[in-house]
C-alpha cells in the first residue's frame, strides 16, 4: 500500500439539523460541507442513519428490543448482555441505542450499515462529481479493555482491510499477518472529533486519498470475522 | 468534557534514524519535529521504544521468548498463541514482534511502557518548553473482527479514558456506560499515516489539547480492564 501522504486531517461538520425519518443524509452533508477534495472521506454516526432509516422505535420494552436485534447472545452479566447482530457484530445491547433519542424511544442500528453508506455515497458523489468513501460508524466496547472505541459498521469506497501479507518490511521479514483495519481506525479517529452529547454526527477525513476506491468494495462485513475462524467462541478459550 | 475544536491533524514525522539500544527517543523526536504548540501529542510506536530500552533478543527461540512475556494464554489455535502480558495486555505472541528487526531477531514490548511515556515526555517538555502528551501503540487483533487497531500500550499526559457516563444518568440505564478510550482512538489514528513497513515510528497528533494533561495522569495502565470485571473470562460466556 502506498503511503503518499503522511498527513491527515479530520473535521467535524457543523451545523447539522435535527434528523427526522426520511431525511436524505447526502443531501444534509453536501449542504454543511464546504467542498469536498477527491479521496475525501466522510465518516457519519449510525445512529443518524439509523434516524433517517426509520428505525427509531418508541413504547416497547428496551429488552424485547434488543432480542429482536440479537442472533446470539455472546455474554451476559446482570443486565448488561453483549449480543451478536445481524451484521455480525458483537455489541452491548446488541447496538440498540437509548442515548441522543427522546426519551422513551430506542434507536437499533441501520437494518444494513453497507448498502447505507453506499447510498449516502452514491448521493453525495453525483451532487459534488467526486470520488469519496463513506464510513458509518457505531460505538463498541473491547474485551479486556476499559470503555469504548468507534467502529466501522458500514463502508462504501474506502479500503475496509489492508492486506500486507506477503509484503516484506525494511529488513526482508515477511509481514504475514498484518493486516490493519483502516476502516475502524477512521471511525475510531473521527470519533475524536464528534463529542458524544451529540450534535455532530458528520466529520470529514482527508489525505487517506489511497484508501478510497472507486467502486464501492467489500463494506463492512468484509471486517466481520466468520464464526468458524474465531478464537473466542464459547469453548474454544484454552482451559 | 470540552469540545473545543471539532478538527485535528495527524502528520507522521520523517526523517527518522534507525533507533538503536540507548538512544534517547526524545531527542530524536525534538532533532524531526518541527516545532511543538501546546496540546501537541506525540504518538510513538512501541517498537522503537522497545529497541532503545534494549528489548531486542537474538538467537533465542520464539515459543521461549513469548513463554517469558506471558502471564496466561488466553487462546490458542495451531501455531498462534493470544495471551495475557505482565501489563495486562491481550496479544498475539503475547506482543512480541519479529518484523522490522533484523532476521533472527524478536522484540518483545517495553517491560514499562507508561514510564517509557513519561520519560519521553519529560525530554519533550524540557527541550521544548511546552505541554505535550505521549502516547505509546502497538497493534492488536482483536474477537470477532478481521485484522488489528493499533491501541495504546503507554500514555503519559493524555486522559486514557474519557468518562461520560455521568452525563446519560437521566436515562436511568446502569446498561449505557459511555466513555471512549480516546488513548486507544489517538493511536489507531495514527496508524493510518505510519505504515506498517517501517521507518515511520513518530506522528504529531494536533487539536486534541483538551484532552492533554499537566500531570502525567494515570497512563494506560487504566485502560487495562480488571480481570474481575471481564465478562470473556474462562467460563464467563453466556452458555
Amino acid at each position: 500500500m502506498a503511503h503518499p501522504g503522511g498527513h491527515l486531517s479530520i473535521t467535524a461538520l457543523i451545523g447539522v439539523p435535527e434528523v427526522s425519518p426520511g431525511d436524505n443524509l447526502a443531501g444534509i452533508v453536501a449542504g454543511i460541507a464546504p467542498r469536498f477534495e477527491r479521496g475525501d472521506i466522510v465518516v457519519v454516526s449510525s445512529k443518524v442513519v439509523s434516524k433517517a432509516e426509520g428505525r427509531e422505535v418508541r413504547d416497547r420494552d428496551r429488552a424485547d428490543v434488543v432480542a429482536d436485534e440479537t442472533v446470539e447472545v455472546v455474554a451476559q452479566r446482570g443486565e448488561l448482555t453483549i449480543a451478536r447482530t445481524r451484521h455480525g457484530l458483537v455489541l452491548a445491547a446488541a447496538g440498540v441505542d437509548s442515548s441522543n433519542v427522546a426519551s422513551g424511544s430506542l434507536l437499533p442500528l441501520p437494518l444494513d450499515p453497507d448498502e447505507s453508506a453506499r447510498r449516502i455515497r452514491a448521493g453525495l458523489q453525483t451532487t459534488r462529481d467526486v470520488t469519496l468513501g463513506v464510513v458509518i460508524s457505531d460505538t463498541a466496547g473491547r474485551p479486556w479493555r476499559v470503555g469504548q472505541t468507534d467502529i466501522a459498521i458500514g463502508v462504501a469506497g474506502v479500503t475496509p482491510v489492508v492486506d500486507h501479507s506477503g509484503t516484506l518490511d525494511r529488513h526482508g521479514n515477511l509481514l504475514h499477518v498484518t493486516a490493519p483495519a483502516v476502516a475502524d481506525e477512521i471511525a475510531a479517529a473521527a470519533e475524536l472529533v464528534m463529542p458524544k452529547a451529540g450534535g455532530t454526527p458528520f466529520a470529514l477525513v482527508r489525505g487517506l486519498g489511497h484508501l478510497v476506491t472507486d467502486d464501492d468494495g467489500p463494506g463492512a462485513v468484509a471486517i466481520v470475522r466468520p464464526v468458524a475462524e474465531d478464537l473466542f467462541r464459547h469453548g474454544s478459550f484454552d482451559e
